[in-house]
């Protein structure tokens, strides 16, 4: 059993042709960047879907975004009980050291873990429910939004409404950290609400004094 | 104190150039992705870091990649005691459930997050060892590959070192989880360690057999 | 050592993105501009900054603005002496050809040009005073105003103070030349000074008849 | 004669309605560039006409470009006499104060400054060569130029190519200043050259290899 195999060559490949365009062209910046630092505008926190890429729909340089990606853009209640938590790690370095400027979750739709959030709560999903679970354990974050769209008919719907939920669980956990609360009562920081529609394209924006999201 | 704001209007700007013109170049693909689901050969566990863009380096399309990015690549040991472990269920989703192929972990220079962990075992950070800094106990992870830099003196160097290390630490841990090891034995997975410097756009690739890493 | 390169990719991408919205939505309007030449009511002398953006603060339309940017918005006096005059040459344009009803002086908080200038001054910068430094010789502009804030205790209201002065400066400056001197007393032309804070959005004009910035 | 009107009630108007939307929604963002300073990545020499605006083509958020406006883009050769030279003042700044990567000239259609140019060299201007004429004194820095087109027998033809000479003889003159020399040759600085079609909303980059512009 080996620790690592080389990079597969389609890779390596690849790399080379991005050093001998890309970062030739950029190298200026690249190296500022590297010696001066990172100062993103913004944090955004996504889901680690390979079809959700966030820095290509806002067209994001090098060095604007701070990008943290976990299944289905969640973020758990602040817990600080000593234990590993590596969204509140991402979510503490970007508030109280980068002092971003804008935190953004984007939701999006066909999340494959919302799915099987929804699958647990209906009792089809017996295995995420199991302690072992790491991603039925990570859904239990959302669970308690289930009540919210229960109630909805048409499963597709459902889905697309608890992939919105769980956009606004994450703004409302994001408020429970005492530095997230305090940086916007001095208004040092923004939240912002997304969900994107992978075949469309669509984009929306939560609105919190309407609760619902609206098209950007 | 307002759960969520309107999208600053650069990013309304911009987006509806991509939507105009990557969205409707691609359409058919996305529709494709959005209903027949994603199928990523590789997962990647990359930085938060804003200068940090694999998708750049290897060129990937939409639907290539399951991105995990946390504070400094950093994997923590399989611990199924039924906590949320948001790096845990990415990778568990990754692996059990989307079949990657390839499992890579993103190293780089100049990662704050690394350098923080340095202080820490140094003693120059207190404020990263209280019990409350997710930052901080979110480092633990590395800290038992301080001491194979102790004792370099160049603090640079130190630094690139433990970064490496990360990587490292990462694979080995990786390695802990049961379903992990027999995607492996089974020849149905393969982890690979990486390493990219900023500011030169340099790529290296860790080789188990020789322990150190060699540019691609 | 090649004289010009590629565009960066990501502003390529921005581009196009622009021309498929903004342009493809104002493209009448575009062609007008183009077939009919420009019309602008007002010529705006604004700094380099990259944090003012007069276009954004007015609301401004393709068409609108006659915009002049250089270091800390500054005007020479009036000397005819057949060397090259850039600002000059910018400011007989807009009001012998283009006509322009409004000349406005735009200045602005955190000033890197005004900064110098005082630091220049005092004495601190020796390097801005070599005859080789263009931003020195250009900031001499701005010197004669010293003396009327050489007594402020405070640096952070002496430079505020100074970069009000440096509006003054260009208003007293732009009515030494004699075709805006005749345009004023035609009634052809106004002029106007403001000043913007950069971190609370604030906008003050120059009241000349008070001698101080109002709020407007 | 009045040194300063009042603002026009139009732009007061249209300021308020900036500073409740657009600066409310960023003024986080705002005040972190007030207290820690601009970190432009390129600096854009462009023309005052009011049909060009560079933010706009490429989304540009505050901050990202350092902008220096002038008639017809141009920069005159490296002089040190000791004059007010506003144009070198403000590349100066943005290349040895602000160290940006990257140095754009951007030239247009229909510049009213390079068609005087024209008609000068043609003879059909005597008001530009009188030694008064600021704008003209201005235009004399594209002179040497005219050779290139003087055969070119559409005169729409004619005006089009001296505005992308214009562009090349800003970039020429560019590299005569000794820091824009040395900052290329470390790598630190790249320039690049485009020209804008205001009515069709085209861009094209100058190939310093072919010696002609292309589309991006």
């Amino acid at each position: 059993m080996k620790l690592a195999r080389p990079l597969p060559s389609y890779l390596v490949q690849r790399y080379h042709g991005w050093k001998a365009t890309t970062y030739a062209e950029n190298q200026v910046w690249y190296r500022r960047l590297a010696s001066e630092g990172q100062r993103p505008r913004a944090m955004v926190i996504s889901c680690c879907d390979s079809r959700v890429h966030v820095t290509s729909i806002f067209g994001a340089d090098q060095g604007e975004f701070f990008i943290h990606r976990n299944v289905a853009n969640l973020v758990p209640p602040y817990l600080p009980d000593g234990d590993h938590h590596g969204t509140s790690a991402a979510v503490e370095y970007a508030v109280t050291v980068l002092k971003v400027a804008h935190l953004i979750v984007l939701g999006h739709s066909q999340c494959g873990g919302v799915k099987g959030c929804l699958d647990m709560c209906k009792g089809h999903a017996p295995q995420l429910e199991a302690k072992e679970s790491f991603v039925g354990r990570w859904m239990d974050i959302l669970k308690p939004k289930y009540e919210k769209v229960a109630e909805i008919g048409d499963e597709d719907e459902q889905v697309r409404q608890l992939e919105k939920h769980a956009v606004v669980a994450s703004l409302e956990n994001l408020m429970t950290f005492p530095f997230i609360a305090s940086a916007i009562d001095e208004g040092a920081l923004s939240l912002h609400g997304l969900w994107t529609d992978i075949g469309e394209g669509g984009l929306q924006c939560y609105d919190p004094v309407a609760e619902q999201f609206v098209p950007v």
